[in-house]
């Protein structure tokens, strides 16, 4: 076996002997145990918050090549390319984008906060991946509840002292199919890693059919 | 002020009347704030650990132009390149190069092993930034003890249950100036928060001169 995955291996036997993700069914568990892996933080067993079918919706959409839009370039490049070319889903970051930024200046907006008004426009039934800016997720939430977005799948897990423990709160409040966590922790590899533990699940999906 | 701004400084009077870091001095409270910052979590005020005199070695070595490598792009696109330009430094994350993949592949080694001993044939006085992989800071402090590298600061913060916080207590046995921390977590935004932190400490000094 690659050493890199027999690493990978080792560590979720670790992780199951140490937490109990017993509330979680067996789709949801694969979220759950990468997210303790990315963060090696045991708590994430109890922070993790899934909606009931999110990892549903989130694999159907992967699977019709829905778009991925990641708030910050840290979650595009954390997404496992390699398992993406079979469903061919383009994964975008907008935050640097020119347009980005000059509308961001003008609107007294956060970069992130623009970046998703500028995916609300073009991919507004796309998955999202948000691990760093409150902003963005808050953004996200008031677009879609007035009904300018409609996100196939949530990974909400910005990070923080300032507004991420409130945008996740929020979240949680509504139906969109999300993987999110309570608290102040989260971050980049988080929202990457939900992403990829659905690939994970879908890819399962494909070799049992 | 620049509303991303003002939302970090508002979460650096959170973490400093929330946290005791009057252990560290001025210059690595910088380093131990962002960390905090970065994850969210309160516990780095007690888990981080810096070598004293490490964050002028680093401070040093950036304000030369010395090249950063990290171990994964999750820590390179999270190191702020705007701060850099200024002083010359490359930033370089060998993992995906095709001669690494094939060595890797023919040595039985993991990626991000091999992706240090390249390193350590091109660099091996550089800034070193490692958020991923205990392999790559295993084989860093293997090749520092044969005399093949002499890095010149290095952040290593891999995180995981396997290997990841041995790795670490044995970095924090070396007069190699370091920041790590103690065990599970860490993770590829709090090695590239270290580097963005030596690179506040550099722009304050410089403004005072």
């Amino acid at each position: 076996m690659d050493k890199g995955l027999q690493i990978e291996q080792d560590s979720f036997a670790i992780i199951d002997s140490a937490t109990d993700l017993s509330r979680f069914n067996s789709a949801e568990q694969v979220i759950a145990r990468k997210l303790i892996h990315t963060t090696g933080d045991t708590e994430f067993a109890e922070l993790t918050c899934i909606l009931s079918g999110a990892i549903e919706a989130g694999v159907a959409a992967l699977r019709r090549g829905a778009p991925i839009i990641c708030d910050v370039e840290m979650v595009r490049v954390g997404i496992t390319r390699r398992y993406l070319q079979s469903y061919g889903n383009q994964v975008h970051c907008f935050i640097s984008q020119p347009d980005v930024l000059t509308r961001a200046a003008a609107d007294n907006l956060t970069r992130a906060e623009t970046a998703m008004l500028y995916a609300a426009e073009r991919y507004p039934d796309a998955i999202f991946a948000i691990g760093n800016a409150p902003t963005a997720l808050l953004k996200l939430l008031e677009l879609t509840a007035t009904g300018r977005m409609q996100p196939a799948f949530v990974a909400g897990l910005p990070v923080g002292f300032v507004k991420a423990e409130e945008s996740k709160d929020l979240l949680r409040q509504t139906t969109i199919p999300h993987v999110t966590n309570r608290g102040p922790k989260g971050g980049s590899p988080c929202a990457a890693t939900v992403i990829n533990g659905l690939l994970v699940v879908l890819n399962d999906l494909l070799s049992a059919e």
